[in-house]
């Protein structure tokens, strides 16, 4: 490692610089008027990818922003590792609580400052990095590699499954690795092996054909508002539990190892009451430690609820409408179309006396596992302890990155999560950053990750 | 009356158009950018008082909206009669239900359609008509006449009732008489005797500092949404009936007798439902018929309910705050300030752990009961069957019209509700209308009775 270690060091900063370059580009997916920077963030990376030596460099169109596509095989008995990543970022409003300007990077404190500069410019970069390192200092690679890196992860990679579907061959791999998640704190890295999906559902309710007047009607007509309430009532038991039938049959339980492992992570109750404003923490299941309960457990959240008046003052309406926004947040071996299906099932088949329900069934999106003992996990922990000198954290995460088991459905690929942000580093809000003391280690890591395998 | 009769029959179409003049201000008297149109509304009432004759019109401030006074008092030994109206509007929403738009008064199938068309604008108007058509046939009025007519009725009546212990003397009267109620059906009007009364407050939940991510937090953190079905839940019983403590202790039950009246006038449930696109009536408290449960039964309603996203999509939040409007329909005997605190109680006590429940109490208003066989009531029948042909029937209105019983209270003098709207005009929704066929036949019901006592 001493070689691809004092290249590294050798480099740094020029390898800054170069980062600086591409979070220069306002590269926001979700806004039309970026679309030429769109543009130029792809050709920015898609030039790099050929410097550096990466071949048959592509920039594929979608019906919306490109994916840059990129491969060197020149390493026919050993694996192949395919690294995704995004260019596109998120929008920077409130712009005025940048402490400077999100597309001129600052570096302070041994930070870099830039929108982009940890999700996912900065970590996608790292991979660039590491295989330049490789390539110049060896003349080759010891896998082989692809790139396949994307710019409208953040508006939900709403072509990236499609590309997935049609280029299998192209894609294939041992392989996934993706680095847009975090370390558990400063020093101590983390590989994400859950991630939770989820699905999306509307349910209306509706009584008379029009609101009535509840002095005329109060007391004899159905109000939508109480019967949406007693509908919903029926979601979750006095526990927290969710009452929907064969909701928790797929779930696998943690183990008691796995539970073990959670708690031995710690959990500040004190603290995350304090920076929420709450006294309890009353959420979801009771009887479950909380730490289990926003990474491993299935919920049903009622997003958005409304009927009849929300003016100001009073109206003695008896409305006949009702509606209510539901997502679930899904684990592991759940199949959300199905969940979606009992959930509507479910909502009709409790659907009080006089008022007709519809369901709508909205987005979904696959939990993703990756057990902690496959070799690829196992050689990812290896090549953090070669870096950083420690065991890294193996976390399951609440959220979801519904792409992440595309990958691992469509190519039939382990997917490995190495995260080099940390979680303080602003992402999706003002003055993201990026802690340089990652950057070359980031490299290092992805290096020996490669070497590893 | 024939002359009378020719002179309604001549200025029919003027009228209407006169009329239309009213509707067309948008007067919603909830909502403090109409302020300026609740001046022009009061501004064209006085107006149209002292045209017709009628003298000391004032337009008198409050604190809120505008009272208008006006008075005629030529007949020295003849009794006094009192018309008490509004000239204030309900909100319009939702306003794309409306086929017509509700502030363009459009004519279809001798119906006039806009807000405020037989709530109150229309019927007050008519007693303005029977005014001016005694004054110009006869040159004189048969009695005394006082109007006072508020433009916060639909918000409650928040400053007449000041305005009334202030004005004990030039209000005094022999009679008040007051248009916001309804016939029985088609051609057989009804006298009002009893209104029920109302309490309103608004119940605001709260739980962390700000919306949280579900990804993050899902399945951890409470959810506003959940807690508010939790407490609204607990308002009542799988059998309607209101949860509340000591909120039917003051409830006079309905006599036998009662109960054979209201029965005898008939219910016509198919044809409800059908009017109203119902398949079953599944409102208020089980085994209480429901012409028994809209009159003499108080209620608790949720008028509006809203927490989180509500906009397009999906929004995969945990929302931090919920809402919801109440408002009570009480009985002859409740007092609306004891249910309301009865009701904020019940819902502190009933608050779920892990939130923050606050209650504003908002208005009330004291339900209302005459006598069937005082010699007024009696007085306004004879009219009714002059120009209708039928005896009125005499009914209990679910409705509120607060001040009614502060009128009664006040004042000292007997309140006859003499209505000419129709049941299923609409009113507080969309598309109100009135009747055109009650246009005329009411302001001769109104200058029969002026003749009459």
């Amino acid at each position: 490692m001493s070689k691809i270690s004092e290249f590294v060091s050798k480099h740094h900063l020029q390898n800054v610089e170069e980062l600086k370059e591409l979070l220069r580009i306002p590269s926001i997916s979700s806004l039309s008027e970026h679309k030429k920077d769109i543009e130029q963030a792809a050709s920015w990376i898609a030039t790099k990818l050929k410097n550096i030596g990466m071949e048959h460099v592509e920039i594929v169109q979608t019906k919306g922003h490109p994916i840059i596509y990129a491969d060197w095989l020149h390493q026919e008995n050993a694996p192949t590792v395919l690294v995704y990543g995004h260019y596109d970022v998120q929008p920077v409003d409130p712009i005025d609580l940048w402490e400077t300007p999100p597309f001129e990077p600052d570096i302070r404190d041994e930070k870099i400052f830039a929108r982009g500069a940890t999700d996912d410019k900065g970590q996608t970069f790292l991979h660039i990095k590491a295989v330049e390192t490789l390539l110049a200092s060896d003349g080759k690679l010891p896998v082989n590699v692809k790139f396949c890196i994307e710019g409208e992860e953040e508006i939900g990679s709403p072509h990236l499954p499609k590309f997935l579907s049609e280029n299998k061959e192209k894609l294939a791999c041992d392989v996934v690795v993706i680095s847009d998640s975090d370390m558990w704190e400063r020093g101590v890295p983390a590989i994400t092996y859950s991630l939770r999906g989820l699905c999306a559902l509307e349910v209306s309710l509706k009584t008379a054909n029009s609101d009535l007047h509840s002095g005329m009607f109060g007391g004899g007509v159905q109000n939508a508002n109480h019967l949406l309430i007693q509908l919903l009532s029926s979601l979750h038991d006095e526990n927290g539990k969710v009452k929907v039938e064969h909701f928790y049959d797929d779930v696998v339980e943690l183990t008691e190892l796995e539970k073990e492992q959670i708690k031995a992570l710690g959990f500040d109750e004190e603290k995350l009451k304090k920076s929420l404003g709450l006294t309890e923490l009353t959420g979801g299941e009771n009887n479950i430690p909380y730490p289990e309960k926003i990474s491993s457990r299935p919920t049903v959240e009622i997003n958005g609820l409304w009927g009849g008046f929300q003016g100001e003052g009073t109206k003695t309406v008896i409305p006949n409408e009702a509606h209510a926004k539901i997502t679930c947040r899904l684990v592991h071996n759940q199949n959300p179309e199905k969940i979606q299906g009992l959930i509507k099932k479910h909502l009709e088949e409790q659907a009080p006396k006089g008022c007709a329900v519809k369901v709508t069934l909205q987005d979904t999106g696959n939990p993703f596992l990756t057990p902690i003992d496959s070799p690829m996990m196992q050689k990812a922990a290896e090549a953090y302890e070669q870096v950083y000198g420690k065991t890294p954290v193996y976390k399951r995460e609440g959220g979801s990155i519904p792409i992440v088991s595309d990958f691992n459905q469509v190519l039939h690929a382990p997917v490995v999560l190495m995260g080099f942000g940390l979680p303080d580093e602003n992402l999706h809000a003002p003055n993201e950053h990026f802690n340089l003391e990652n950057f070359d280690k980031g490299i290092l890591t992805i290096c020996s990750f490669l070497e590893l395998i």
